[in-house]
């Protein structure tokens, strides 16, 4: 059986290797048409930082071999081929045509099985000068080896990276904290990490950014390039204004490389993602394809989407190896889980965000969660916030996002969170799900745990709240309301409050609630405000208890607004 | 409605608090014999170690309220008497006689509901001597306050602990890393954490135990304590030695208070566990029970065990306070999940292991992985072990034990696996589970996918394996067999076993596999051996597809092998 592979970095080298050693009579050769294959990509802003010195290290296996033709040929058994680019398909004739771009001859090439790994590209934006110098599209290890030569000899001295996704604000890290550039995201929609995580959260993550040196533009596009006298970048404009900057990252997105296969008439997506089944086969049978080229099940939605991750690629390869040897295996979906590293935060998320619920039409409802991601006692102990999104009918749990201090703490909550919603887990099954507790790890109630509680007790009514924005909002005078907040904390934390805002702030320690509660003005709606609203919650039930029932808990309390860079928010209680 | 709880520390305050909030009407009175209430009882060793500074931390909140009879009082509602000991309960009048501590009353206290939350007492070992000063059977933050009295008063200079399990190794840390003391753990059975973790991890921390000043005598037991001319223990007596000593703590379990309810005629398990259903109900409708005093179903092994965790008390005095007041909720067992930080290392675990399988009745399968815990070009990266129990016959994953470095790397794979285990996941929902990727965090293929792709392979029979400990006891002469190790790894890492071992001993490095095959010799069992087993396995498939069948791979390979404390690996390849 001769096996041909198209697209050596993630998914092709892992189908390739695996269908070897699942079919060693087999005849496995594999073509890319770059030079350097079988790369880690989502190393690349480590190898850009520094992080990693060599872009070798992100080509070798963990007992350093370099991943070459020679490696994958002596050690694999896999004919491999660089430099090499596929041109068309021949389903009749089951052949490829290729060229070889090394000696510039066509050639063909039989198969008896096809396997499409021909991954995607970032999106050019199409404005004028986009194709300057020192404007990058980051896609392949030359590309950051390009960049890392433009910021060695100091080429690079202010950076614009367009697109504040994942890459972008990984680059935006890179370029900052490791090179000391000043470096500015535009991001075209409202908020950074739009869609994958909720306007609270990118709010945090907006301000740390910013205190790293790198600033956010939001609602903003990128309209055109100017050069320099050596046609090099030297200005970025947007629809609001000019900034000046010697290198440009556009990280806006990818597309897949599905041009090969639609002219072959396979059925690809209109977005040039390829349409495989849950065991990796195109709509031709001899044809199998994975990786960022193809689309998956979002098990959330029930949509196909993009899953442009090297992890998603590998495991994909996998299926599509075991299935060209005759085992079943299947890849039935994904729910969006992604982690990333920006300074000293960690952000990452599983499942759906609340606006991609709302879009989708579910009834979605939101807990956010604010608690120490070990035993507050425990030295390390540091605050994490979590997101949970659940339906509100049915109780699934929809989604689930956060951020948390460096480490792998919230990885700990997303692993734990994405099989469960995987599997449609309830808000029920969140509450009472077992997460292995020591202090030096946890609390004894996790805040994962905690976190479907607040969902349980919001969706039973016991917790009634209102969004940080519209509390933000009424404070900066941009929204009417008949509030006073309660302040529930220690006196001396309620102080410069009562001082800045004497008409809308009231303290009423916690723990004097019991007694004292007939201090509270009647007619108004009371705000309880605490750290991380579990007093207010408690004192919500107290207050319902006692028929003060027109109460509502600011969701994330002081430890979210304080950290959200409001104006009004005093100084000296951070 | 009079809601009576007995017991004041973690499931206690829980059910009280969150009834309190549920049922604002109740009366809620909360009893406890002792007089610290409501800490956090599993931060002991980290409060002995002093990492937490003032055991006042254990009782406060996280915005720094201590939880005493006051502040059960104000801020949440429940009227808490400490110093009272239950002595009977009255199910037919509905009331519990007390004795108060501090008066030496007798009362009786009415209830319509009755909550046990008796908790579990250490074992004290029925040894003579076991009542000098010096020893110590951990229990209440009382104890840990006398403990750390002698040793701030330096009256403590040189440690035994009875019992090797996860408690046993927290306070060997805490005494041997803050402290400084010599300490030696004594454990009755052949390994450390018996029952939690494989042999080869319980190796490897015995060896990570060593290196940091901890003595570790397995299958050995203590006998008897001898005195000073003070009454202060000063020698511990074993079936094998005598032991200097003059702090002695023991950890040789616990077992559950179960008294009261066996004696008020309440379904008690043999060992003094009390019965309940998934509601926390006792045999008697109007009395629960919840945390270390109730037996949990395992939701693997079927069985009723003991889950003695302030976590499991946490989840499950929520439980009991939600049919308290009407709500259905359920705890409907655990999977016995763990982690614990020992020195520079974590161990981990959920599900079971391999012993407590195979004694179970279970066809148990073990697969062993070693893989860098996040991409291994990242520059943190460290290894990490991952052990995956599973069923022969049906796939289902029975459990996974782990050991890795600091953080919560480990934690992060526990968190994933324990909802799966408690579900009956199988080796392909593992393989194929979606871990949140980047380089920072995990590898392209999580070692957690990888360990499911082991096992996999393993059950499938094309990774045919050795136990480690086979392999020793084969080099160390204890063992016969027709064997000839093929070290794959590069030459100068083979060469010290080619020159100390040249009988057994051949070198082939893994990328030649292919090319000199024909120079491996016929007529005897080729162990195939490299750093991890990545390797071997890859050569064990080459060698097959050539009719060189008789080939066997050392699982976790070099990596663990070099951890073990041989006496004869070489020293230099360290």
């Amino acid at each position: 059986m001769k096996i041909l592979i198209v697209g050596a970095v993630a998914a092709g080298p892992k189908t390739a290797c695996r269908a070897k050693r699942l079919l060693p009579q087999a005849e496995i050769t594999m073509i890319d048409q770059d030079k350097l294959i079988s790369y880690g990509g989502c190393g690349i802003p480590y190898f850009i930082s520094g992080d990693v010195e060599d872009g070798r290290e992100l080509r070798s296996t963990s007992y350093g071999m370099i991943r070459d033709e020679r490696f994958f040929l002596e050690a694999k058994g896999v004919l491999t081929r660089t430099q090499v680019r596929a041109i068309a398909i021949d389903r009749k004739q089951k052949v490829l045509s290729v060229d070889d771009l090394s000696t510039g001859k066509r050639e063909t090439l039989p198969y008896d099985k096809l396997v499409l790994a021909t991954g995607s590209a970032p999106i050019l934006l199409p404005l004028p000068g986009n194709d300057l110098a020192g404007i990058y599209a980051l896609s392949s290890l030359d590309k950051a080896i390009a960049i890392k030569k433009d910021l060695t000899q100091r080429r690079a001295s202010k950076a614009v990276i367009i697109g504040g996704g994942g890459i972008g604000i990984e680059m935006a890290e890179a370029l900052a904290d490791m090179w000391g550039l000043p470096v500015t995201i535009v991001e075209l929609t409202s908020q950074i990490l739009p869609g994958l995580v909720s306007p609270v959260l990118a709010g945090l993550l907006t301000q740390h950014l910013k205190k790293h040196g790198v600033e956010v533009l939001t609602n903003e596009s990128v309209t055109a390039f100017t050069a320099d006298g050596n046609g090099r970048v030297n200005r970025v404009l947007t629809n609001k204004r000019e900034i000046d900057a010697d290198l440009v990252i556009m990280a806006a997105g990818v597309r897949p490389r599905g041009e090969l296969a639609r002219n072959a008439g396979l059925a690809v997506a209109e977005n040039g993602a390829i349409i495989v089944d849950r065991r990796m086969r195109t709509s031709d049978p001899d044809i199998y394809a994975a990786g960022d080229c193809v689309e998956v099940l979002h098990l959330v939605t029930g949509k196909r989407t993009l899953a442009p991750l090297g992890s998603v690629a590998n495991r994909q390869g996998r299926v599509a190896a075991d299935n060209l040897a005759g085992i079943p295996s299947t890849f039935d979906g994904w729910v969006g889980s992604f982690i990333m590293k920006a300074f000293d935060l960690v952000v990452g998320a599983t499942g759906i965000s609340r606006e991609v619920a709302l879009r989708e039409g579910f009834p979605a409802q939101e807990a956010l969660c604010v608690q120490t991601d070990r035993a507050h006692f425990y030295p390390q102990s540091a605050l994490m916030f979590l997101n949970m999104i659940t339906d509100r009918k049915n109780r699934q749990v929809l989604g689930l996002q956060g951020i948390g201090a460096p480490g792998d703490g919230l990885l700990a909550r997303i692993n734990a969170a994405s099989g469960l919603i995987a599997g449609k887990a309830s808000i029920d099954d969140f509450g009472n799900l077992e997460l292995a507790y020591a202090p030096p790890f946890a609390s004894a109630i996790d805040i994962l745990n905690t976190t479907a509680h607040v969902a349980d007790n919001l969706a039973a009514g016991r917790l009634r709240v209102i969004d940080v924005f519209d509390f933000v909002a009424w404070m900066e005078g941009k929204q009417e309301n008949n509030w006073l907040v309660v302040d529930l904390r220690y006196p001396d934390e309620a102080e410069p409050f009562l001082q800045g805002f004497p008409d809308r702030w009231l303290s009423l320690p916690y723990d004097r609630i019991r007694a004292d509660y007939r201090k509270l003005p009647a007619g108004k709606t009371l705000i309880l405000l605490c750290n991380s609203a579990t007093r207010a919650y408690e004192v919500q039930c107290v207050l319902d208890s006692l028929t003060i029932t027109d109460t509502l808990v600011v969701m994330g309390a002081a430890n979210v607004l304080r950290r959200l860079g409001l104006s009004w928010w005093p100084r000296k209680t951070d």
